[in-house]
């Protein structure tokens, strides 16, 4: 890759925005340019406004840059996401309308019919949108959201399944980790020997999202899947991975044997253009009777893989299983990042 | 009560049995006698022998006490039973068989057909069964069970729906505490930072018990109740409290409000009785919605109250909520100690 | 008692003032009549402005109260002030001003060299300096404050020591508890497998205050006891309780026997007049090896009482031992409860 | 380099053997050959006796390796042993005995005059005493040892200020993690929300161990250090990294300028051999007020390097600060691989 495409963040100061940064300190297709953040982050330093909360120390690259206010202009036509739901509503859209190509992690647009609401390996093919998305909404640049972090790991479980058999119910019941509220977030008062039976909002993105994800694009509009799923979030002392007790009901009543062989062999579009992001196996299937486990397997395929393990019967639904991932690099950063790299090569990064 | 009705604890240096030794120490009913524990403890002072876990400081009647042996004779004719399931098999058995009256926290003789698994605010007339268990097993004593803790919490739940509608299916999500593993029970290495989606052998009892607990009693059996039950079990780093997530689905499909009513009012036999251990209220219907939490709601009603919270409804099975109890007390010390207080009134205590 | 005293809190949604609020509302002498807090609470029903945070739940007499702003008239002439330190400065001063009596846990006054710096068992004729304060001042009531937290363990274990032999050089190293920052204060991701070795502000504290507990009021001024402390102030992943690993020399060179046998039969004003709040023994002296443990330990004498082990020989300082105590309750909310008793005990709660 | 040295592992299964082999299967030099383990692991494949515990996959090199009772026969003539104390005396001397080259972590030989204790950035010059070692006992082969975890992280931090200053005393307070008592070592019910002040046998090591390593080799022995340590140890809820507090007097009293930049330029003999796992900086100076932190910096130069920050005066000692280190590895297996590595540079693996 002779020259690498620029690219700004968005809430770069906060942790999801630091994901972004770091991902990007290494990336061999795009490179940080510009850094946006809330007016009191602005015309600062990076490395003065930001709290840098990542093990790994903070990218030379960004440090010395100064950063803009929200909705400042751009040069970088790449954007990426981290705001948090509040305010990356019109901040997304008025970047899309000034020509930027914004890859969201937030809230906001994903339920939009004419956003594409994309896990790459599930549904590359709801790019198709974008066309939509532009005529109707007359933007030259476009917005592209991937999913709630709990929903992305569910989706990606769920989307070899739905493919091959058909899935007909869900129930999932989550262990979410701290990172997913953001920083600071939860108090430690909170959550030090305690578990918060609930999360704002995080069921109701569950119980929706996958549907839009697994539906079709027909005819400009995504006809969402039609089953039903019912979420209870739960927020534990754990630093990052969603674990997610999974039980399902699937059409045709298909062997574990048929369903471990089809969650094991599972590759998609990213594995095949070896997208930079990708992991090699999107899905890990663990054979121990108590894996997988958060800490040992969040890291999986630099925590773009997700783990599956425990696939057993259920007596109501038919199979149960635990499926667990990263929701910094899966369920936010990395899942913004794939999109990004999956719409580059398919020539759409213009 | 003029006089306190000895008791001999066996298993007496574990955690449970470090929670019958405290109980006892203040109860009006029942006092401590004996200590049994394995031979490795056996001869020596309790005070040395044991490493004492729990908050408050080890009672002053336990202190001097000398461990005898499993398998000692003993004065006391009331027996609480803390061992492990590996050697509480023969051992129970063993001392019902010389007379004693063994009320058991251990897994062992808990489905067997002639044993009592009794919750009292459940199923207190399942005691009818200790005329049976006697004169078919020839035993002068009996032995009554408690349920495993996970299950103790949900039953509770459960009973005033299933009594007032019908249970037909319920599936039940665990984040359960470490203390349910016993000490020193899980490495803290395992568990730092961590969730393990695995306990050993917990969702077969937590499929299994509630259904004969809330079954009939009938010409000398338990016929089950005929409703379905599947679990995912986990362990979580709390201290104490298993937290359960609960869908299910009952018949007639009562109103939330109707539900709610339900369990807010139940009150059984314990309470009627005021036992000394049983709680003011069974169950505590929480309002907030973010209640029950772990550490804020473990130790109502002395850790023997259920709380229940955030009911709503699923769409799969109907009605969803999420339960919580002290896997410690109402699902191991307390409730054989509530066990032992409902058979003394009734006068089975001989 | 016929009529119970009532009181004021200040800052009373914040985890201390939850503390005061708890105390009063089981005091035998105080009553809670007014809650105030910063303007975003104000004239909220306390339990719609306050998210609770203790393991009770909060108390009836504080549900129903109406919130009043930071300088609103009080009826109270008793104040507890759990004010963060920017704002008390001003708060506190107006209120002495109008006639208040005011016990405060914030740190602006600590220094002033007017205003006692009181714990009961270490200092209690520092209380003759609040007519000299009144008179310079001019004031018709009175600020009295207690320490920090960590100098409120430390000062404890080091009052009777140097009473009997006088204290030279004091090291210690403190690991802190959470609550030690307020409410919502260390964020999850922080601390989670985590220890930070800074904690803003507390080392130069326990550096300072206990010169000024220990020292000698004369002539309308306290001189400050003229030993040298060293303190390295550690945050680290519990709840409560303060640990200090302490390291000190005393004159003499006196025995570890003599040492223990000082700290364990310790006894001040406030047990001989067995004050509501005081516990019965404020040092308790533990012999095993590995205590006092902050879990463990933290809670005894109702937080209260200083734990105090490992007392043993330093090579450089001469002796070393452990110290654990409560920091929400020996070290802020029961440190000014105290005070308030025992300037009631003296006639001058007037 | 042609052709890899073969190496065993005493202790294979253990939580430090699980480091050891880690190191091993991407070793340049070095490769695994055997796994020996005690009785109960003997003739099992390594991957079904060992329960693994790193965050990365067993290497496929130990998988399917046969694990050997303790002193069988071996073909690798370097070993490595994270045996435990109260096997490692008689294993090891039996071992070197029969020619091999035993690098220890274990504490049993580390006292013994004639035996090395050695950090390569501290005293690589005591290898000298291998000579001497063989000689008197005897043996073809030899014994060298690394220090207990806690000094490893503090002898490096000290070495370069003796070299510069000289020592004098030195009062320090560590906050240990939980991989530092092995697995499964720590209960999770003994560590969640608490401190423990006492770790068996700690103290006496950190006490003594650096005065041997910072002594000086003369006519076949090694004379100590004259200066005085004091230490607390602790144990909190971090999974790895040894944060110690340390208080120090320096001769001549340099200015705290001068002690930073001989910290900050420290490089010593494994940095100018460029050992593959020695760190590019020994010791990491920080500049920020609250660092190094326990998990932010444990990892520092792949766990070889340790952390400093927070270099300020001390009014009792004349300097503190803070260091941190990774007990796993600079405290552990990765001190003990770097101490092979010296040695293979020298010539001395023959």
């Amino acid at each position: 890759m002779s020259e690498r495409i620029p690219a700004a963040v968005l809430g770069a100061t906060g942790m999801v925005g630091q994901y972004f940064i770091s991902l990007l300190a290494n990336h061999p297709w795009f490179c940080l340019e510009s850094v946006v953040a809330s007016d009191r982050s602005a015309g600062r330093r990076y490395q003065d406004a930001c709290r840098w909360l990542l093990g790994s120390e903070m990218p030379e690259q960004a440090r010395d840059l100064t950063v803009s206010p929200l909705g400042a202009p751009l040069d970088a036509r790449l954007v990426f996401s981290a705001l948090p739901s509040d305010v990356a509503g019109e901040t997304e859209i008025e970047y899309a309308r000034r020509g930027h190509l914004v890859f969201s992690n937030a809230g906001s647009h994903r339920m939009d019919p004419l956003v594409p609401l994309m896990v790459p390996e599930v549904n590359a093919e709801h790019a198709a949108l974008l066309r939509d998305q532009r005529r109707v909404k007359g933007w030259s640049g476009y917005i592209v959201t991937n999913p709630n972090c709990s929903a992305a790991v569910l989706v990606t479980a769920l989307a070899p399944l739905h493919q091959a058999f058909g899935v007909r119910k869900v129930a999932v019941t989550t262990l979410q980790a701290l990172s997913g509220a953001g920083y600071p977030g939860v108090s430690s008062l909170d959550i030090l020997d305690n578990a918060i039976p609930y999360i704002g909002g995080e069921e109701a993105k569950l119980e929706s999202e996958p549907l839009k994800m697994l539906g079709r694009y027909r005819d400009g509009a995504i006809e969402p899947a039609e089953f039903v799923l019912s979420a209870h979030c739960n927020r534990i002392a754990t630093r990052d991975g969603h674990l997610e007790c999974v039980s399902l009901t699937l059409e045709g009543a298909p062997s574990l044997e048929a369903i471990t062989e089809i969650l094991r062999s599972f590759r998609a579009l990213p594995q095949e253009l070896a997208l930079p992001t990708a992991p090699m196996h999107p899905i890990i299937v663990r054979e121990e009777q108590d894996r997988p486990q958060t800490r040992l397997d969040r890291d999986q395929g630099n925590g773009m893989a997700v783990s599956v393990g425990r696939i057993r019967p259920c007596p109501i639904l038919g199979i149960k299983f635990v499926a667990l991932g990263s929701n910094t690099m899966r369920g936010a950063a990395g899942g913004s990042m794939l999109n990004a790299e999956l719409l580059k090569v398919r020539g759409l990064l213009t």
